[in-house]
C-alpha cells in the first residue's frame, strides 16, 4: 500500500478566482508510483474551496458571480447583517469574511478521483479548481494518493 | 488490498431528473469481494451531479425545483446574463448550459460510504442518486471499491 | 492495512444547530493505530449535514441563517409549495421537512482528511461539524479510518 501526501502551495492574486490545479494532481499521481487507487484533493482554508467543473474562463466568471449572488459580501436586506462580521474577541479584530465562508460551504472543499493504470480517471471536461474567495493569499492544497 | 473500478452507463431521458443508482453501488460492492473498506461514487460530467438523499418522487421534484430556483436556466435579472452562454470558440458553438454547471457545483458530484462485513453502510433513508441537469444524455458514473 | 469504522452517536437539542465533532474524529484516529492514511466522516441522515468550517458561534449563526435563506422552511413565494410537504403514503403521515433535505444537499453530508504521522492533517481553522436541520433528534455519524 502506497500513501503519499503533498502540500501544494497556491498563491491567489485576486479577491476571488479559480486556479486550475489539475496538472498538479496529475503530477503528484504520476510521481507516487501508484497504478491503482485514488487521489483526494482538499483545501486547508475555510474561506476557499475546491470545485470540479469545466476549465473555461467564461464559466469561471459565472461560477464566481453565482456564488456571490447566493452568498453576497453585503448581507442580504432584512438579514440584520452577518454575525461573523463584528468584533471577534478570539481574533482581536473585526471579522469581515462571513460571506467567504458561506461560499466555501456551498461550493465544497474537496474532491476525489480514481486512479487506474497509473492515470487519473476523470471526465473529459472535468478540471480540478482551487477557488479563492478571500484573496489575495498564500494557500495550501492537500493532494493525497492512496493505492498500490 | 482489493481495488475495483466500474463505469456505470446511465441514460437520462429528461432535461432534469434524479436516477437512483443505489442498487448498482450495492451490486458492485458485492461483486468486488471486499468485506471492509469503502465505496466511492462520482459522476464524470460537469453538468450532472451525485446527490445522497431520500428516494421519493415528491422530494426529487423539490430538489430539482430548488436547484432551478438557485441556479435558474434564465439568468437572474440584473446579472447581465451568463458569460458561458455565448459563442464559445473552443466549442465552435453557442454555450447554453451555464446554469447546469452551477447546479452541479451546488449539489455536488461525488459521495462515499463505508463497507463493513461485505455490505454498504448507509442510513436507512439514504439513496445514491445520479442527477441529470442537461439531459437527455448518455452518462458515465464511476463506482470504485477499495478495501480487503 | 487497517480499517476501523466507528458509529458516533450525536444528540441534537435544537431545531437547527452545528455540533463540533472534531475531537471525536481525532480520538478515533488516535485509537486506530493508523499512522498514514485517511479519515472519512459522514452523516447517516438525509435531513442533516457535515460541514467543515471555522468553529465560532457567530459563524454558526450565519451558516444556519444562510441555509435557511437559500432553502427556507416556508416554501418560496410562487413556488406552489414543497411536494414533499404533503401526505406521504409511504410514511403514513404528512411530510414537513422538505427544506431540511434541501439544506442537507447544499451543505453536503461528508468530508475527509489525510492522516500523517498518526495525526489528522487539516487547516488551523478547519473544524468538523455535524449539522442538524431537523432536530432535536438522536443521530449517527460514521467515522472511518483507513491506512497503515
Amino acid at each position: 500500500m502506497i500513501i503519499k501526501l503533498e502540500r501544494l502551495e497556491v498563491q491567489s492574486r485576486r479577491d476571488m478566482e479559480m486556479i486550475d490545479v489539475t496538472a498538479d494532481v496529475d503530477r503528484v499521481v504520476a510521481a507516487s508510483g501508484v497504478t491503482d487507487g485514488l487521489v483526494l484533493v482538499m483545501t486547508c482554508h475555510t474561506s476557499s474551496g475546491l470545485i470540479v467543473t469545466e476549465g473555461v474562463e467564461c464559466l469561471e466568471r459565472d461560477v464566481l458571480a453565482h456564488l456571490e449572488r447566493l452568498a453576497p459580501r453585503q448581507p442580504p436586506e432584512g438579514s440584520g447583517g452577518y454575525w461573523h462580521n463584528r468584533y471577534l474577541d478570539f481574533d482581536g479584530r473585526v471579522g469581515f469574511n462571513a460571506a467567504d465562508h458561506l461560499k466555501s460551504i456551498l461550493g465544497g472543499v474537496n474532491c476525489y478521483f480514481p486512479i487506474e493504470n497509473g492515470g487519473v480517471v476523470r471526465g473529459s471536461r472535468q478540471r480540478v479548481n482551487f477557488v479563492e474567495y478571500d484573496g489575495p493569499l498564500a494557500r495550501t492544497v492537500l493532494i493525497q494518493v492512496i493505492g498500490q
